[in-house]
């Protein structure tokens, strides 16, 4: 194709290669950090009550109800919340208005992999700090000049995740550049630094609805930040695509995280099943990062990962693997529900060449 | 503000201004081209009957059924078929996918304000090429060197369209760059150039679902062209936001898509109206232009825009004035129902110094 007389006009993109995503009902999928169990009831409830007519108007602009749950969620004011359709929206947003800088912005090597990906589609210069053998991010490798930060607390698909005192050292080393504090993993971790943003106007925190709260097919995230801050995302937004939440999103969203009783016997059971099958999967001779995540994150002392996903696969159940340098002799494993991870567990013992506890 | 460390750092932007969006049931709203009929019964039913359950998983990353509905409506190949959160969304893939060159992209000076934002946001040189004294596109104006052309088809807020001979000539015209048709509004208008995707392979027709299939609030759109530029939106899309429809958008999209039958009657009905309106307004002492669309663009012989905008809105019924060169006598006013318009006309007939028709 490359004689066409506009192909010099196109993107110089690399074709995207999405996952697996199985849709048979038989298969077991742990390869996509979803929450195994169903929104709050509260939110299915929304949906069905939700008027079909009034879609002929478009959604307001400010999702307020929705952007008022989550305030009230972390005890802050509606202007500190910004939302958007999905953490990748949120988080692009943020690195448009956030990083206009000819210094690099810095991130780890291993992390989530579309910070490189928006930073060449948006021109950011961006430099990798490599996280140290264990997976460990050295927050003191982040007292560098730079034209931004961009770090997930906790870490994918590492899983690791730290506390208040290295974030505020990472805050306090970066007083004059914006940094963005990835959460979509955090409800599972027990910590969050939203609190910070009241002590630090230049702290950016991003959360999903995609994982704690069940609504990965419904498209909703949030930022929350100094209302300064917030300011500059919703211009972005609204300089882009200003209604990127459908008004059945906003009722949804809104439901689930007024839902705080749900969410919390959710979350306690992931954070419960993960703690079980991970000290199972140590008999088994697998080797763990400790998780703060949904997901567990491992290798095994003598089988390859490469092995042991397809072997899973072969059997049904999909975790995820990357063929990436570091990385490509772990196994991602999104924590589903016990029976489900019973099922891998058993498959796992039934492997030639695992060890037996 | 500008004393923080961080100020040089952040996006050089105008704090956008949105619209007013009264939400109150006791006003006529005629100012942002909704739909004034409710999305097909059977978009409706496909939200009552979602089983917000599936909430949990992802959304697929390619919405088949739903490009799969678009193809058939068009008898193309689902191939030729591009989808995303309303036509911004769409049109923003498209103006990055494609308009990547020194040479600044073409589009006419009165016209869908978001273009040039777009432009600046992507940095993308751009010329405005200004429509003559009655606001008609002159196809011969695009015949110079250029990094691409987008036209609105019918033009908004003009609300003038035209049809396949003048496509043909702007397409001949431009061979070495990608063309976009931004066809909003060309379900009022009797004519779309989608069949031209075969013969063009540098053509790409965008349309939403916000208006002719009164889905405003849902956030749905699609883009046609060859399957080569296809895969380019896709690469853009799962670069930038992978799952920019949500599930429930999928289904209620497709739904009303499939509905061809409520399709043609809701936009008979506008069509109708529009034509009726039309007299009547000329008979009041407007002036408008050839409307292909579901609203219509008046001046008034004596009366300021303004000055009617005001009474109107002082009445309850909100139509919209654009503050802006050449075209701030003017008035956009959407075709709601008969009922509605009847208001307006009525209100516009009390007001003095209006002409009695």
């Amino acid at each position: 194709m490359t004689n066409k007389p506009w192909q010099d006009k196109l993107i110089d993109i690399e074709p995207y290669v999405a996952g697996e995503q199985p849709q048979s009902a038989d298969i077991i999928k742990l390869n996509a950090n979803e929450n195994p169990y169903p929104p709050s009831p509260s939110a299915a409830a929304a949906i069905r009550e939700f008027d079909g007519n009034t879609l002929k108007k478009y959604p307001p602009i400010k999702p307020t109800e929705l952007r008022n749950a989550v305030a009230e969620h972390y005890a802050l004011d509606s202007s500190c919340v910004f939302s958007g359709n999905g953490s990748d929206d949120v988080l692009a947003a943020a690195f448009r208005a956030f990083f206009n800088s000819d210094m690099p912005i810095l991130f780890p090597d291993i992390t989530y992999s579309f910070y490189p990906v928006w930073c060449s589609l948006m021109k950011i210069p961006y430099k990798v700090l490599p996280v140290d053998e264990n997976f460990e991010i050295n927050i003191e490798d982040y007292a560098q000049p730079n034209g931004g930060v961009v770090i997930p607390n906790p870490n994918a698909p590492t899983a690791i995740g730290f506390g208040e005192e290295k974030i505020r050292r990472l805050l306090d080393l970066n007083r004059d550049c914006i940094v963005i504090i990835d959460e979509a993993y955090a409800d599972f971790s027990g910590y969050s630094c939203v609190g910070l943003i009241k002590e630090y106007d230049n702290l950016v925190v991003t959360q999903t609805f995609s994982k704690s709260r069940s609504l990965a097919g419904m498209r909703v995230a949030a930022a929350m930040a100094d209302p300064y801050l917030i300011s500059y995302l919703d211009a972005v937004k609204d300089s882009y695509n200003s209604y990127p939440l459908d008004s059945i999103a906003v009722k949804a969203g809104t439901a689930a995280v007024r839902d705080e009783e749900y969410f919390r016997i959710v979350t306690d059971k992931i954070i419960a099943t993960r703690q079980r099958v991970s000290e199972e999967m140590k008999e088994l001779g697998f080797i763990l990062t400790d998780s703060r995540t949904n997901f567990i994150f491992a290798r095994h002392v003598s089988l390859s990962a490469k092995e042991i996903f397809e072997y899973l696969k072969s059997k049904g159940v999909y975790v995820r693997h990357f063929d990436l340098p570091r990385i490509d002799n772990y196994l991602r494993i999104t924590i589903g529900t016990d029976e489900d991870m019973d099922t891998m567990l058993a498959l796992l013992r039934s492997m030639p060449g695992i060890l037996q506890g």
